[in-house]
């Protein structure tokens, strides 16, 4: 008989959680949310080389880089994803999010569809969560109040998140981004997490 | 291109969740705090031929009925499990949980891991958790606390509890109930309905 006083509490090993979805359905604005509340998700942020918004943040938002440092790291194989959206690079540093799963810290990374493909095939154990506007319409409106979006750039924008929705069976889970409801979609995530930390079969990332 | 106000809002099939664990570790008390909050689960009081306990309210925890009421609803096969347990007899009216299914709401019922292995071959898509002690010690200080248990059957069902902590791999979820821990314990069940809900690939619940 083992000794009965021994503690029966596992050790949990850390997530590496994916938040996806298409342009404008509102990944910062959770992103902003699960920030602001004291929780143990590292964030790992997006490097990019595309042209920093006004209101945007290096750092914070993205880390702008110039084309020339993206494509050193790529070259050296650092990102762990890159991906040429609109005619700009996006990459998710693969460092910062080994150093951070090494301290046994959840991480959360904000990906385009097409970059949360890719991580799948290097880290299929990670969360993968897609985050659904309530409707094409609703985006639409969304991303004509965000004014950055030219009406042609617009359009394309509005067809790629129809190709986008279609990737959402690659995903684990699916959030509702419903209007005026951040507070609620980030809760779900904040679920999923919990949720995931009690399976019985942990997932186990290893990063190449 | 489809209508782009039309609701990207999935419909989401109830759920079927299995509360387990061994006896003594708290199922009853977090059944208790899940029904005193306002939520949607549908809560199907397992069958039982042991004597009620002075405690006991009989449809609230046990519907406490004869033995032969008990075997007839068996030989119908109207029971979704049944297990005798310390010479009792256990088991979930199957019409109940079709009927709660039916009306789309989320079903939990409470089993033992005898009876949580039966309904996972008939219903292998429930959410099944297992609820854990923090260490067998402490799951022997509460069922010393319970006064129900004279000490052979005590030690009986320690033996036991070990015996089913083994079963727990084939559970989706551990839920750790730390002394004290109810409102964690509850909260973290309610994270995983949240989660299982958001789930891409819902579980489809059909009873046979």
């Amino acid at each position: 008989m083992p000794k009965s006083n021994k503690s029966l509490v596992l050790p949990v090993p850390p997530l590496f959680i994916i938040l996806s979805g298409p342009s404008g359905v509102g990944k910062d604005a959770i992103l902003t949310r699960l920030k602001a509340e004291k929780n143990s998700l590292q964030f790992v942020t997006t490097m990019t080389t595309r042209p920093r918004r006004p209101a945007e943040i290096d750092g914070v938002d993205y880390r702008f880089v110039t084309k020339a440092h993206f494509e050193k790291l790529m070259a050296k194989n650092e990102l762990l994803e890159s991906a040429n959206v609109y005619g700009n690079w996006y990459g998710v540093p693969k460092q910062a999010v080994r150093d951070a799963l090494d301290k046994g810290k959840d991480v959360i990374v904000k990906v385009d569809v097409q970059g949360a493909a890719t991580i799948k095939k290097i880290a299929p154990e990670a969360v993968f969560i897609f985050l659904m506007p309530p409707s094409l319409e609703e985006l639409g409106n969304r991303l004509r109040l965000r004014y950055t979006e030219k009406p042609p750039e617009l359009a394309v924008r509005l067809q790629a998140a129809q190709d986008e929705m279609k990737q959402v069976s690659r995903f684990d889970y699916v959030v509702m981004n419903n209007s005026g409801g951040i507070n609620e979609a980030a809760s779900r995530i904040k679920a999923i997490i919990t949720a995931e930390k009690c399976r019985v079969v942990p997932r186990r990332i290893i990063l190449p």
